[in-house]
């Protein structure tokens, strides 16, 4: 079908002539209830609501959601599309079941999470069970498995980076966003409050820094360790109870496991930053959520299965999963410091700031995400352990 | 066109039908005298001669030529013609020129270097004049820089992930042949001459060798600096007089710099243990492959232009390609190590050999290049300096 931008009339009109959907939902089209929920920085989402099922439909639109004047390929479902489908059977159960993708509408119809709430969310409400970080440990392990090249034949990933390394448009996102811009004068960056104005200035001139964040930027675009969901922060996150689901895997790219992990570890710090009275109930977030991925990971690993390591036996395997794991742990320091300071100063900002009583306090939070940030990307490279990550971050 | 093997007649009867190219040939189409020179592994090559000039006419056989009954897709030959084309313009007059590439008969049509030899035929006749070396380095260090993230935008880069990542089929080799056969047993390892018997299964039984071979594996699959022209042995470097050229790209690939280098440096040193009265003058010509390699590489990324180290002046800049040339170096050592070992008992040997006057003789030359070769993986990725990875050879 050619593209348009749908409305909840098309969508209906759509969703009607498609058998396989229409059953799913059940009864007559006109009484499907169908409400836009449209919440992130780059679609139209839509829950359709029949008498037999739901269903969540989310459409890429020509330019960002939230700034009509920045264009946006539309190929960004496309690689969504391809992410569920090449992770999916590794992590049933923990991302919403893929029910459709329309190469024309570039629309992809999904298991609609009715009751799930968004973890940063849930978060800033003070609402989030505990636990979930061990769930989001086994999800990023398991894509490990599935896409890197150690548990499977080396054409495995050569196959992943032929369909996923032409995903620029959203790489060119996290590559200025997230590596770059923070640390230089750029259009793109909010201006920030005037108490800020020194540590933003000191981020742009801060040689070190810069040196560091070169070394980050080499590992994210040479080392192909395995398929990244690529934007995996408290938002791409949905919950109900002890029911996890990671959403939103269009920035998926082949690039180095900590990418992910950093992400995450990052966006619990920021809460953490803005809501300093939760430190033991957010460490042992960070603790539960390494525990699980380097255990589920290091014991997938072991076994093998690829051409990587293939000479090795279970002593010497058992050496290069711990490399590996610490190679893995240095890059999510780094990353997630970027991913802190990105998310204080640059052009995506987090909600969790919102938490904090006064100006004074949020620029004190603000601050300390910055200098937590810049400690973990210039010392990050040379950690040994996960407890060493959390003393760079105070805990 | 449909694929059908060619042969001279039926090659004739196409080329008369490409304008461009029967002018290039001059005359009558009678009167082109082709004649078949098929020296390679994997192909077919014919030489064209006309009035007005000459053309190398490469076809892609659905096996590999040696051996009819291992299967080998044709599309390496797009690959092929794709590398030619994505480095032509940093490389132009160290390549033959590409005239033409049909996708249907899967034949490259090229420049055609009839004065030219092989380098490795050149070696063992003891004719090739001394600086050839440097002139590999010069063509290593512009690939870098015309397909790398350090002086091109990041989408360079993923564009040519995206382009040669499904060239599988010649990459499986590289990962069986290079990567792992010789370390195992396989039907595919020659049966070893019996005094090398004891070294062969030496190499199949030992763990610390195994798991640094590991670690070259996840660089070589992991480690996506720039695009490889993945077989740069002395066979795929033709020359005449000072005129060095660079041929047989079908192996091309993302990977680690250091692999093509190590390749190089792997059969001058393979070389070396044949002739080892030759000692000064190929330690020569890897000294000026390092020395004009890292001296061009160096000053090309001082001046940057990709997204990587974007934030840097040239102070920070200097100590990251400092880093990054140290990383390259270390990988060399490893690969020229795992290639020395590969062409002394693995599939494709090396005619170096046939210096040797004895049996005896070219034994004790075999096993030297064994030893080297495990001492260069086991150790090279310790080294800080290009001497140091000479002292490794014995050099």
């Amino acid at each position: 079908m050619t593209y348009r931008i749908l409305d909840a009339a098309s969508l209906r009109d759509w969703l009607a002539q498609q058998p396989e959907l229409s059953q799913r939902l059940g009864g007559a089209a006109a009484d499907w209830s169908i409400r836009e929920v449209s919440d992130g920085n780059l679609n139209t989402v839509f829950l359709v609501d029949g008498v037999a099922g739901a269903l969540c439909c989310k459409q890429a639109l020509p330019h960002v959601r939230v700034a009509p004047d920045w264009p946006m390929p539309l190929e960004r479902a496309l690689y969504e599309s391809r992410y569920m489908r090449a992770v999916a059977p590794a992590v049933a159960g923990l991302m919403p079941e893929l029910f459709a993708y329309d190469t024309g509408l570039f629309l992809i119809v999904m298991e609609c999470l009715t009751e799930h709430e968004v973890l940063r969310s849930a978060l800033i409400a003070g609402r989030a069970p505990s636990g979930f970080s061990a769930v989001i440990g086994t999800y990023v392990a398991r894509t490990v498995q599935a896409t890197g090249w150690i548990n499977q034949p080396f054409e495995t990933g050569a196959r992943l980076l032929e369909q996923f390394s032409g995903n620029t448009a959203l790489t060119r996102i996290t590559v200025d966003l997230i590596l770059t811009d923070p640390y230089r004068v750029c259009d793109r960056n909010p201006e920030p409050e005037a108490g800020l104005l020194d540590d933003v200035k000191a981020l742009q001139t801060d040689e070190i820094l810069h040196r560091a964040v070169g070394r980050l930027q080499d590992r994210f675009l040479t080392v192909r360790q395995a398929l990244l969901h690529g934007d995996l922060h408290t938002g791409s996150i949905m919950l109900h109870g002890t029911d996890v689901r990671v959403i939103d895997g269009e920035f998926a790219t082949m690039g180095p496991v900590g990418f992910d992990c950093g992400l995450y570890l990052g966006n619990l710090a920021l809460h953490l930053c803005a809501a300093p009275h939760k430190a033991a109930e957010l460490r042992a977030e960070m603790v539960a959520f390494w525990q699980s991925f380097s255990e589920e990971l290091r014991s997938a690993l072991q076994n093998g299965g690829g051409d990587m390591w293939a000479l090795s036996g279970p002593a010497g395997r058992q050496d290069l999963v711990a490399s590996f794991l610490k190679d893995i742990l240095r890059d999510m320091a780094g990353f997630c410091g970027l991913e802190m300071i990105r998310r204080t100063v640059g052009f995506a900002q987090v909600a969790d700031y919102g938490l904090c009583g006064t100006a004074q306090e949020r620029l004190l939070a603000r601050q300390k995400a910055l200098q937590i940030g810049r400690t973990l990307i210039v010392e990050g490279g040379s950690q040994r352990s996960f407890d060493g990550v959390l003393s760079l971050m105070g805990l």
